[in-house]
């Protein structure tokens, strides 16, 4: 996995297991937190019209950015606690998009991947 | 960011483009998409007990990968629209974490990061 | 309570029951259900532009309150594992609202209730 | 529909009305909004045994019928909007689920419902 992901993979079990909150870091648990977190980014946007969610002012952009952040640090624990290599799944993922929505000869197209 | 991450999102637009998907991808939409896979992620967990969740089947840990992949390619694609550096705003939210959250002195704490 | 919400309630114990349910329905898990069933409504607007979702078509709109059945399911249960009246708590909920945004003299508002 | 549902319902259009919310509240932005407010009831339970889930404190107990009531107030909205009568579309989906879902002869199932 990348270098800069399995850094912070590592700094996350050590975050933990200082604070002792191992017991708590079940799959499912961090699978719901991982969920609430994608929310909490959602809530975000959930008032503004699709323009206006392309050009967020920078503090609005800034606090996005954060909650992403978020999602990320749950989805690294959620992967070293399951052992699954996060860009080697996404890729596969990647592939199997690919055949499911091949490239239409032209026109519109229906959102997917 | 990781050359990976850089890769799968590169990858990424190319796809989005090639199908034409853009007019759909606003950050809105792609928040939303964002949340609608991490609970489908979420959903893989939510009958079992916290100790079937920690030793998962091949089959189902297979399939939980997959729906990770798509949260994260969604995270992607959604740091690509808003110019977020994904690893910057993790490592950035580590650092809040460990201010939130000090090591304690002794014993059990109350998960948060 | 609300005679048709409490037959409607009456009616998933039974159903649990006879399927020996219970042990799965604890109010941790009945959250996650709940939460999922949530995001499998949002996905059937993720796509679509604010003005198509106010116009669906018949099947999809028939699709939708299908979803939003699951969703009131899954808040019934949960009201019942709880011994909450959840019409007392909207009732309340609409008080706390109605202080929180007063009624602007004039002109747009932000939304939030 | 119920007629304690029928109230809320109105109460809830004047509220919107009155505070000029309704151009914000699309059915798109309804279900975002709902989803949210699942999770954040979600978040509640997140860090808990199922145990625990089971015997809540008096005060979480309070704010967890509040993130309910919240879910619910959405819901209806969100039915006002679509033209859904709430309790036909349970009514319906539990008759879908009986179906789906038969009464095993014995034994534990597999939850569902």
């Amino acid at each position: 996995m990348a270098t800069e992901l399995q850094q912070l993979t590592d700094a996350l079990r050590t975050f933990a297991k200082d604070r002792n909150w191992e017991p708590f870091h079940s799959p499912k648990n961090l699978a719901s937190a991982l969920s609430v977190e994608a929310a909490e980014l959602l809530e975000h946007f959930q008032w503004l019209t699709e323009a206006q969610s392309r050009s967020l002012p920078p503090d609005k952009r800034a606090e996005v950015g954060a909650e992403m952040a978020d999602v990320l640090l749950y989805l690294l624990q959620l992967a070293d606690k399951l052992g699954i290599d996060l860009i080697d799944a996404a890729r596969s993922k990647m592939r199997v998009n690919a055949s499911k929505y091949p490239v239409p000869p032209a026109g519109a197209g229906n959102p997917g991947g």
